[in-house]
C-alpha cells in the first residue's frame, strides 16, 4: 500500500462507556470523529454493526472512502499479538470471554487490516507519531487516570512480552508495608496512589487522620479534580497531596528508568493536567532514587497531544505500522 | 565473514582482579581457557598488552588462528554502544576515566571485531546462546553475586536503553521503609538482600536482633557460604534466611514482569547454588505478588552454564551477533 494513495488511518477508542473514533492523517489531524456507546448490546457482534455503521459515516463525510490504510483499535484487555480482547470484565460484551475482536471488526471493514492494543500502548505509539515522544526510540508512557497505565518504548518498538500483556506499572508495588487495597486484588499498587481516584483517597485518608484546615472539608464526594481546584486557590492541604502523590510516583519512576533506561517518561492522563503541582515532587523523588549515573538526566514530559483527541490519535497511530 | 571459515570466538570476562578468557566454538565447549590478573598495570595499554599476549598463547595452543570471528567482552561498567569502560572505579586501570576498550583492543587483535558489555547482559547473551533460555525471546536473567546484577532480553534482544546502562535490577527498591544502606548511596536496593553479602548481613542482624540457637552463632565472619553451609545441615534460622531472601526476591521479581512479561527469571551466581533453599520462597512470593493473568505462568529456572566456564560462555556469546 502506498502512503500517498491511502493517507489515512482510522483510530478507535473504545472504554466501558463509550466509543471513540475518527480518521487520522499522517500529521495527526483529526479529519472526522464521532462517538457511540459502548454499553448499548451484550453482543459483540451487535455492537460492532455499530461501529461499522458509525466508521462508514464518517469516512462518508470526510470523503476518505478508499483512502484508508488500516484500522487501529485501543481497549482493555486488548492483546496486540492475537488481536484478542481477552477477559475485559468492564466492557458489557466483553465478560470472561475471549473476543477475536481484530479479525471480526476487519471482516466487518471489508478486510481493511486491524491493529489492537491497551489504550496506554496506544497512547505511547501516539505520543510517538505525533507527539511529545517524536523522535525518541526509549521511552516510558504513563497514563493517569481512573487508574494507571504505562507503555514502553525500547529501541522504537512498543514492549508487549511474551504474552502480549507486558507494561502493567500500575501495578507494582508503590508501597509495600500496608499499602492500599486495590482492585486487583493486591496491596500497594502504584495505582492505589497516583491515579485520580488514588489522589481521592489520598484526600479523605488524609482529612480523616488530622485536623488541618482545608477547603476540602465542606466536600461530600471528593474527587482529585476538587483536589486539584483547591490546589489552585492555594489550599496547603491540597498541595501536599499532590507533593505525596508526585513523591510516590518519582520513587516508582527511579525503578523503572533502572529497568529500562529511557530517555524521557511522557506523562499523559487527567491527572497529568495538575503538571504544575506534580512536577517538581516528580522530579525531587525520582532523582533521589536514581542511581548516579542516570541522576538530573531523565526527562519527565508531558502529552503534547490535544486531550480530546488523544485517545483516537493513540490507536490510529498503530494502524501506521499495519 | 562465514561462519564455516570462522567457527570461534573469543569470550573475555574482567573482573576487578582477574581476566578470564577463552575460545568458544557454536556449542558452548571452551577449547582453551587462561587467565590473567587485571589489577596488574594501572594503565590500561599495559594491561592490553598482558590480555593479548594470553590470547595468543590459547589460540596457538587451541590452532583457532584465522578461525576467531570476533570478540566478546564482560566487564563493569561497559557500555555496549560506545565500547567505552566507563568510571569503572573497581578496575586498577578504571578510575574515573572513559576507556575505548574496544578500540584498544581491536587495534591490539588484528582488527577483530569486539563488542563490550556487562557481566550480567553477557551471562543474559550466554544463557541465550547456550544455555538455560535457549529460543527464549523475553526473559530476565537476574545474576546473584556478590552483588545482584541483571540483564533484561525482550524480542531476543538485550535492552540497552537510552544511553547504554539499562538492566540495573539490583539497585531498584526491595524495602523502602528503613531500607538497607547499598553501596550506591541509596537504601533498599534488592542488592543490599539478595546478594551474597545481603545474605550475610541479613544474618548477622538476625543473629543480633534474636535468641534463636543456630550453629552461625560459632562463626566469626559469617558469610552467605556459611548459611547455605548450615542450611544443609537443617539448621532452621538459616533456612529462615533463605526463605526471607525468596520472599524478596519473588516480591520484586513480579514487579519485573509487571515490566516487561517475560516467559522466564533466569538466576545465575554464586547465591543461584542455593536454588533448593531459594526457589520455593522465590516462587509462593512471585506469585503472591503478580497480577491474576501472570500467575503460576512465569518460570523461574537455574543457569544452566558449568559455573567455571559461564563469565567466559557469556562474554563469548556477544562476538556472534557482531
Amino acid at each position: 500500500m502506498n502512503t500517498l494513495e491511502k493517507p489515512y488511518v482510522v483510530g478507535i477508542d473504545i472504554g466501558g462507556q463509550t466509543t471513540k473514533m475518527g480518521i487520522v492523517d499522517m500529521r495527526g489531524q483529526v479529519l472526522a470523529q464521532t462517538v457511540i456507546r459502548t454499553d448499548t448490546h451484550d453482543d459483540v457482534n451487535l455492537y460492532i454493526d455499530d461501529l461499522s455503521a458509525a466508521l462508514e459515516k464518517i469516512i462518508s463525510e470526510s470523503d476518505s472512502d478508499e483512502k484508508i490504510r488500516g484500522i487501529g483499535v485501543g481497549a482493555p484487555n486488548a492483546n496486540y499479538y492475537t488481536g484478542n480482547i481477552e477477559s475485559a470484565v468492564n466492557i458489557v460484551w466483553g465478560g470472561n470471554r475471549t473476543i477475536p475482536f481484530a479479525k471480526l471488526l476487519s471482516e466487518k471493514a471489508g478486510g481493511l487490516p486491524v491493529a489492537l492494543t491497551n489504550d496506554a500502548n496506544a497512547a505511547a505509539v501516539g505520543e510517538m507519531t505525533y507527539g511529545a515522544a517524536r523522535g525518541m526510540k526509549n521511552f516510558i508512557m504513563i497514563t493517569l487516570g481512573t487508574g494507571v497505565g504505562s507503555g514502553i518504548v525500547i529501541n522504537g518498538e512498543v514492549v508487549y512480552g511474551h504474552d502480549g500483556f507486558a507494561g502493567e506499572l500500575g501495578h507494582t508495588c508503590a508501597v509495600r508495608h500496608n499499602g492500599r487495597l486495590c482492585n486487583c486484588g493486591k496491596t500497594g499498587c502504584l495505582e492505589t496512589y497516583a491515579s485520580a481516584i488514588g489522589v481521592a483517597r489520598t484526600a479523605r485518608e488524609w482529612l480523616e487522620m488530622s485536623d488541618e484546615p482545608s477547603s476540602l472539608r465542606s466536600l461530600d464526594n471528593i474527587s482529585s479534580k476538587d483536589v486539584y481546584d483547591a490546589a489552585k486557590e492555594g489550599d496547603k492541604f491540597a498541595l501536599k497531596i499532590f507533593e505525596f502523590t508526585g513523591k510516590i510516583l518519582g520513587q516508582s519512576f527511579a525503578d523503572f528508568v533502572a529497568f529500562s533506561a529511557p530517555e524521557a517518561i511522557v506523562l499523559f492522563g487527567g491527572l497529568a493536567r495538575a503538571k504544575e503541582y506534580l512536577y517538581q515532587p516528580i522530579m525531587d523523588s525520582m532523582n533521589a532514587n536514581l542511581l548516579p549515573l542516570w541522576r538530573d538526566k531523565i526527562k519527565i514530559v508531558f502529552s503534547q497531544l490535544k486531550e480530546s483527541d488523544a485517545a483516537i490519535l493513540g490507536a490510529s497511530a498503530l494502524a501506521w505500522e499495519l
